[in-house]
Formats: structure tokens, sequence, C-alpha cells
């Protein structure tokens, strides 16, 4: 595939862009993180109102540290790099932390939809994927104007409501037995995340990240040569890197429905069976760089990329089933589950690895949409 | 779906096709039948040399009693009734009873094949279905002028040798444990129907269809009208018996890759949880219907249409992944099983399932194309 430059037809980034978009966009990032922190301290369990959600208020905290790394990531040339080198993996860190107890959540959630399906029930109610009414949110206990450190208190600190079980009045004794394991599995590790993610916003470390980011909310610390630089190449530079990734994926096989390769491994001694993944969880941090940076350049006028955000989705999906595959795995090999326990996780697991497979044709067909569109 | 014609631009069938035909391709399936029976009492496992393959005439058996058992249903109208309606209910007993083994033997050797696959082992050296130089064939010991009634001897009658175990080093516990219970399993069902083909083929019911197939093959017993009838409104009308039964298939769902259609009960606590096949299974007979119909009209020019045949391969698959996939759930009922047996035939059930879906998509493509092309 020809690598295609970063929409050279576009008006809005024809002409070289200085580096106040980056100045202005990190700031906005900031001062975004800083109002998600905020909110964070304010909305504790006894001053969220009920039509408010403080997981909100964690995920934007996330949102903007990842916008922050990855602009960091793109645009290091501009930026003063004993700053960016420290700030980096800092903030790779704290959105890393913030990000698991979301994705134990949505990952029982996908988990025991899965086994409705499966089990030709109706789908349960969709229930929220983190009830965050009734369950304080991350670091909600550090409602003082520093945070403090906290440390979790197991029983309280935890999740305190889960969504409700789904009916299981129509599942076999395995497809039940299996949804109450994961359940089992899948909130205990949602616990633990809960517990990290508000130890981790009370610690001293996070307490230097948030100092960094207030600083960077004036204060963007460019490097002297990067007034009269042009971003646009660093941009281009990212949209390539995406696509000489997309290049290796293999896309042939992909395009082909019911390859069966995202199954290949399913049965393989071997503990990490699912290498072939890996180039694809690329691509999907690489996409997620590309609108970083396009957003960069855009500014407020950004305009969402349609056949971007759907080859994106597809990725996510992707993410999404390759570890809820995995979850189902390691489920299985629970000492002493009954056999139609352990059986219906099979199934589940291959189901899961089916829908890789099923969002690597998605991602396919997307992508070969975008690249016919742009020549 | 508008319904089509038998190839009404056929310059072979464009003329009214005369009773002849039909009494011609009879007496041909008939003396094909007797030459089988004969190659198989002569191909004992005394008389046969390695080279020579008895289980082909079993087949080759088997496929003539299935021809003529179509052409009655299809032709019906310009048979003597009497003699048709006592002699299809026997034909189609006895290649339902000669199907069998061979089905068992196929079913076991795609599952075993499936686990090879999903532990990302390579394959195993393809070993004939059924390993027919060592075992004697069915009916091999009834070998006189007159089939005697012989009894099935436990042990001896059945099948002597099985394919090679798969190499089970590189397959993870489960995946092996669950290849030798399938193994087993499928071998029992496999002695079971290789005694019942015996014990049939011996039997004063098989006499009486072997005399019947006899005279056939000298006199086939038209009614007074048939003479002057045409047959090709007949072929059209199996034709459009098809076109119907395949306007009634969910043909949409299954052009839509990855429609997780057909797991949607992979873990019902319904016994027969797969009514959704039934359908498929209907056109592939309707199918095979009208090919045979083809074929009396046609002759000896007899052309090989491809679209059809690669529409019955889809079906042909879609049948033996669905059957493959019962054993799999089957498999896993039998008690005391480990869980990790019962996992491995959980993703194998799920691996098959998703044969089923892909055959359908196959289906509906060389389907599709047929229907552009011959508009």
């Amino acid at each position: 595939m020809a690598q295609q430059h970063l929409d050279p037809t576009d008006p809005t980034t024809a002409g070289p862009v200085t580096a106040d978009a980056l100045a202005d966009y990190l700031r906005a990032q900031a001062t975004e993180f800083l109002r998600a922190l905020r909110l964070h301290r304010e909305t504790g369990p006894g001053s969220a109102s009920p039509g408010q959600e403080p997981g909100n208020a964690a995920r934007a905290l996330h949102h903007a540290a990842r916008r922050i790394t990855g602009t960091l990531h793109t645009f290091r040339p501009l930026l003063d790099p004993t700053w960016s080198e420290a700030m980096h993996p800092e903030l790779a860190w704290l959105s890393g932390t913030l990000a698991r107890e979301h994705a134990y959540a949505a990952r029982q959630e996908r988990l025991l939809l899965a086994l409705q399906r499966l089990s030709g029930a109706a789908p349960f109610p969709t229930q929220p994927a983190v009830d965050s009414r009734t369950r304080p949110a991350v670091g909600s206990r550090s409602a003082g104007a520093d945070p403090v450190p906290l440390k979790a208190e197991p029983g309280t600190a935890g999740p305190q409501s889960h969504p409700a079980p789904p009916d299981r009045s129509n599942l076999t004794v395995g497809a039940a037995k299996a949804g109450a394991l994961l359940e089992r599995q899948l909130t205990l590790a949602r616990t633990r995340a809960h517990s990290a993610a508000l130890q981790a916003l009370g610690s001293s470390r996070f307490h230097a990240v948030a100092d960094n980011v207030a600083v960077l909310a004036s204060e963007v610390p460019l490097t002297p040569t990067a007034t009269t630089a042009d971003l646009r190449p660093l941009a281009t530079a990212a949209h390539d890197r995406l696509c000489d990734a997309v290049t290796a994926l293999p896309l042939l096989t992909a395009g082909h429905p019911y390859n069966a390769e995202a199954l290949v491994h399913g049965l393989s001694p071997d503990p990490a069976p699912h290498p072939q993944d890996a180039p694809w969880h690329h691509v999907r941090l690489l996409l997620r760089l590309r609108r970083y940076a396009h957003e960069v350049l855009e500014g407020d006028e950004a305009r969402v990329d349609v056949r971007m955000l759907t080859a994106g989705t597809a990725l996510n999906r992707h993410r999404d089933a390759s570890e809820a595959a995995a979850a189902a795995a390691a489920a299985a090999r629970t000492p002493r589950i009954a056999p139609a326990t352990a059986y219906a996780l099979g199934v589940l697991h291959a189901d899961q690895r089916h829908e890789v497979e099923a969002a690597r044709f998605a991602f396919q067909q997307s992508w070969e949409k975008k690249a016919m569109s742009t020549r």
C-alpha cells in the first residue's frame, strides 16, 4: 500500500502549522486534566447527586492524560527533552492505572452478554459497565485541596454494588456456572484495580504528575527552535507510521471471511498463545496517535474522520474480544471446576476469538475503503 | 428471488425429452448397482489386492441406490405407482444404512484435524477416512452367488484398524484427551454402523431389493401414458422446488460475514439446539435431486454445473460441520471427564459451529453468483 500523506487536499492543514497550535493543544488538555481532577475530588459518594456520574471524571482524567502522552510522543522534537522524557512515563503510568477498572467492568459485561447470546436467551437489560451511581468514584475519598495518600479499605473503598446479575433461568448449568465464575474473578480484578487507582491518586507520585500538569496548563516547555517549526511533517510522520504498520498486517487473510486464523492457537499449550494479536494492538495505538496529531493540527475545528473512526472502533473491539477470550481461557484453568463449566468457557473462548477475527475483517473493510477514496 | 427455469437456453434440453431417457437412466443405475454389488462380493479381505479399495464398491452401491431413489421421487408420475412406492423406502433404507459408517469415519477425521489446527500444530498426514486396505469391506463375508444372512461378529467383523492416531505431542492435555475420547466414541459408532451394514447386506430385506434392482436393469415399469410424456416439466419442478426452498433461507444474514448466527444456541439447554440447520439440510437434498434430474435429461452428455457443484459442496460442508459440532457437544456430556477435556470440546464445538456459518456464507456467495449469471 502506498503511503498516504496527511490529508494534503485538506485546506485546514494545507499551510504550515506553527508550534502555537501544539502549545494551545497541550494547555487545553492540561486544563481538562485539572478540571477532571477537581470534579473527581468534588463528586465523592456524599456529594454526588444521583444524576452525576463520578466515573465520567475518572474517564476524563484518563483521556486527558492519554492525549498529553500521545502528543509528547508525536511532537517530541519540539518539546524540552528533559521535561518530556520525565513526564512521558509518569503520564503513561497514570492513564494505564486509571483505565484498568473500567476495562475489567467492560470485559465482565461483554462476557456475560456473550453467555446470554450463546444460550439463545434474550439479552438481559443492559447495565452500565460500571454502576457508578451507588459506588464511590475512584479517588472520591481524597476530597481535599491536595490529594493525600489513601489506603484502600477493602469492602468499603472497592466496588460496593455490581450490575444486577443476569437472569440465569434460561441458561444451562454450565453457562450459569461459567457466568458466576467469570463474575467472581472479574469483580475481584475490578476491586483490585479500583484500590490500585485509589492508591495511585493518593500517592506522592501522582502529586508530582498533577503539579507538572498544572505548570503545563500555563507554560508549555517548547525547544528554542520550535517557534519557527512546522508541525505538519511530524503529524505526517505519525500518519506514515500508521500506514507502514497497517501494511505489515495480514490484511489479505483478514479480508477473507471465515479464514479461521484467530482461533488457530485456541488450544495451544503455549500460555501466551496469541502473539498474532500484537501487530493489531500496535496499529490501534498508532491510529490513536494519528488522531491526536490531527487534533493538534486542526484545533477546535478538528473534524471527525468517519473512516478512521470506524477503523479505530474495529480495533477496540479486537482488543476487547482478545482480552475477553483470554479471560475465559484463564477462568477455565481454575482448579476443581465442573466439566460443564469448562465446556461453556471453551465455547465462550472460541466465540470471542471469532469476534477477534470479525473485528479484523471489519478493520480490513474500513481501511480498504479509506485507501481507495484517498487515492 | 425469481424462479429460474431449467436451462431453457441449453440446446441439449431445449426440445422435449421422452421417457426413453428416464428408462435408460434407471437401467444404467440399476446396472451400476449390480456391478458394485458383484465387486463387493468379489473383493473380500482374501481376494482384494493391496491396490484395490473394496470401500469404493460400497460407495458405488450407495451412490447408485441414491440415484435410483431420487429419480423415483422426481419422475414418480411416469412410473408404475405400486412398484415405485414399494421400491422407494427400501432403497432409502439401504442407502442410509450404507452411508453411516463412512459418515462416522469422516466425522472422526474432521474433528481430529480440527483439534490439530486449534492446537496450532502441523496437521498430521492425511489418512484415508476409512482405512480400507487392511479391513474387511462391508459385505465381504457374504461372498456367494446369493447373499446369505450374516450375523455380525463383534471384534472380527468390525473395523480392525483405524487411521493411525495423530501425533499428540503438540497438543495440550485437554486437546489430546478430547481427541482420544472422540476417537473412542466415533470408532464405536463406526463399528456398530459397520455391523449394521453387514447385517443389512445379508438380510432377506436386501435380497428383495437386489432382486427388484435386477429386474429394473432390464425392464423399467413405466406407466402406459409415460411413453408420450415430456420429462422436462418434472425436472423443472425439481428445480423450482430447490429455488423455493433457497428463497426461504436466511440468505441476507448468511451473506453478512461473522453474523454469529450459527452459534446462537451453542450453550442452549435444548438437547436439539439447532433446528436452524434443518432448512439448509433440506436444500442440500433438493440440490441433489435437481442434479439427478439433470443427469436423466442430459444422459451421457451431462455437464458439470460448476456453480451448482460449489453450492452443493458448501452444503455438504454445512452438514458435516453441523454433525461434527453435535458430536463434540455429545462427547462433552460423557460423565466424569476432566475439565480440560470439556474445555477443549467446547472450543471444538464452537469451531465447528463457525464452520457451519462459514458454509452458509459460501453457499450464499455461490448461489447469488448463480442467480445473477442466469438472469
